[in-house]
């Protein structure tokens, strides 16, 4: 006998959580539409080569990592950005910039399973190649802002912040690049004590601890604190300054920002700028978010090439979708059961349920061969609209039988009414 | 330097060919709905007992098959069925019959890749379970045909068959289970000469080598013929009725079946019934094709559960799309391109931008800070319809410059006539 469960952190996704996932999926491509990204569709399994160039130590060690058949040691995608940055380095090299590319799929990292989070997971994946400008930055945090709403979440805000504030401040009081990135890892999981211990320099250990307390009544006082208070290291400075402007494009074209997050760390090592998540207030995981990455495209052999992305968890929306009750604004079609009475006339009753799905009405046909009484009952639990039955007597003139399932009531159609009669 | 390269096998899909696949699977989706199939999504990773259990010898060799970071014996997903199976014996046990399921997503077989065939590939997948009727086998094939039609392919055909009439033979000629899958295996690759030297019995032997001769003038004669020839084989005799009746069903409900082959066999074990491929004329490799195994959900644990299913090859599908050069249905929405003449005019310029998104216009963001000739070539370059061109001048007075790319026309706009003057 066969194990009958799913792989460990893996699951199927059912009923309303599988209509859930493909509204969901269908609501990013449509932004993705309306912002200009055209989709790639990239391997789920990949050289491990690819996926191990830059993304970051611990996610290396949470891969899932074999060989093909052909000895080829390959691993499956926990994210989509290093595929993408293969395609700008290849067939997409001499595309002009900027380059605007979406992609959506499964991901897979060997977590802890927990609410939320899951060993394979789906994600949206949207990348702005080419601009170093913060209207980039801000298209990303904008589209992400689209999504949000037109899946209908509700309060959902923005927590926005920049890399380079604290790289600024380490590489100046001398902290090496990988130093950085442990630091990095640990705060972005809240860490603090261990990540400042690996930090040697005193300067600049009481520096990191003086951000997180920063704090403004607004996210715009919050950034020119941030400002004023690294003034001595110039790069750090910059980016406060770069932050400034892109939260001055988003807020001001509607995006709801709720604060801005001075020591803000992100897991990725490929980071450079500006970086942000998405959050509803019910939920203390992000939904989603991205930054800003201008030495990701070299790592992978590119011409340079200032880049910004983003990342949409759709388990994760999902969630929040189901926890906020969100109706999902799906089409509802209309749903008819065909039964034919008798089995002779199971060809009549196909050709009637071929006539409306061609019109666009969903149809389940009784392939049961059952007695009406029980096809009706069967109907009514599948919430069907109507019931279309299919009899000798009807059919001689031309007619059928419609039962309206919700009013009960019932009556002779002409089969050229039936449409009209059904789609009313 | 990373590898530039996909695994050997699997392939990105760029432009076109993304947008073809997406439509394809929009298709498939549009069909499941039309006939009351519900989506559900599995994972890509399995249990390789799972998989393993009845998927055939052949497909088993050619697993993606690992051990995952705790030791689990896993491997990527042949196919959709098994895991369709577990669902149908598990969560969806106690599902009212007959059960109509949906599923659409990449499979992983290790093949030697040519034209048409990859390692990694895409299928959608549907089962209907619960139905021994030929009404059920004839909507498995009814809902290729709606498929293949929703799509536009010209001239596909139907190749229909019954694997109970091989069977059937070798049954009675006392031939076992197992030389059966490994006869009917070698029969799927036309490797009759491997095939029948597997077969001990002689009049076995000369039944299925004349089965491969018989020949009507239309599908109807062959069944015909196929049902007087094996008339002394009552379990071949009525495989062939029962082929008759789905063949009925379904070419007067208007689905084009080429011919019925005597000896069709697929290669998967699990068949028990009716087996049709669908192909055109241009390849010679099937687009889609199923049938009926009414054995499988016992050997997953469930109660006997008659059940038929049919899976499309995506890859394919767009490979004949392109052959046969087919305009792909797709709506196509304006493309504007929204350019500030100066940086202080960004924010005006992504409001702008924002109301034609939240119009359902597709609006690429000028951000690269581009002076306005180089801009509005690159808008050019990319097709655009319109440029919206947001200079300080005409934005005092509410207003902007349109710019129709096609007509290069160029007149001022009032903001609140913009979207009647884009979607004109």
């Amino acid at each position: 006998m066969p194990t009958f469960q799913t792989v460990r952190g893996m699951r199927d996704l059912l009923g309303e959580e599988a209509v859930a996932f493909t509204f969901i999926i269908s609501k990013a491509r449509e932004t993705a539409s309306l912002y200009g990204y055209k989709e790639v569709i990239t391997p789920v399994v990949e050289p491990l080569e690819l996926l191990s160039a830059k993304s970051g130590e611990e996610i290396r060690q949470r891969m899932f990592i074999f060989k093909d058949l052909g000895e080829r040691s390959v691993a499956l995608r926990p994210e989509f950005t290093a595929s993408i940055a293969r395609l700008t380095t290849t067939a997409l090299k001499n595309e002009p910039k900027p380059l605007r590319l979406f992609s959506v799929g499964s991901v897979y990292r060997y977590d802890e399973p927990q609410r939320g989070r899951y060993r394979e997971f789906w994600q949206s994946n949207f990348e702005l190649m080419g601009s170093s400008k913060p209207e980039a930055d801000a298209e990303i945090i904008l589209l992400t802002n689209s999504l949000m709403q037109n899946l209908g979440l509700q309060g959902y805000t923005f927590k926005i912040g920049h890399i380079g504030v604290i790289r600024g401040i380490l590489s100046q009081e001398g902290v090496d690049e990988k130093t950085q990135n442990a630091v990095l890892q640990r705060m972005d999981k809240k860490e603090y004590d261990e990540a400042f211990r690996l930090v040697q320099s005193e300067k600049a250990r009481i520096m990191l601890q003086g951000l997180l307390t920063l704090k403004g009544s607004s996210p715009q006082e919050t950034v020119e604190k941030i400002g004023a208070y690294v003034a001595d290291y110039p790069k750090a400075k910059g980016a406060a300054e770069n932050l400034n402007e892109v939260l001055r494009l988003v807020t001001e074209s509607g995006c709801p920002v709720e604060f801005v997050e001075p020591a803000f760390a992100r897991g990725l090592e490929y980071y450079t700028g500006v970086i942000f998540e998405v959050y509803i207030h019910e939920l203390d995981i992000a939904l989603g978010g991205g930054g800003r990455y201008d030495k990701l495209i070299e790592v992978f052999g590119g011409d340079p090439t200032p880049a910004v992305g983003c990342a949409h968890g759709i388990d994760r929306i999902a969630l929040a979708l189901q926890t906020q009750k969100t109706a999902l604004a799906t089409k509802q079609e209309k749903k008819v059961a065909v039964l034919p009475i008798t089995e002779a006339l199971r060809v009549e009753a196909l050709k009637i349920a071929q006539q409306f799905r061609a019109a666009g009405v969903t149809v389940e046909f009784e392939v049961m061969g059952r007695k009406m009484a029980k096809a009706l009952e069967d109907a009514d639990k599948r919430k069907m609209d109507y019931a279309v039955i299919v009899g000798e007597r009807e059919l001689k003139e031309g007619a059928v039988v419609v039962k309206d399932l919700a009013s009960r009531e019932q009556s002779t159609v002409p089969i050229q009414k039936l449409l009209e009669k059904i789609k009313s």
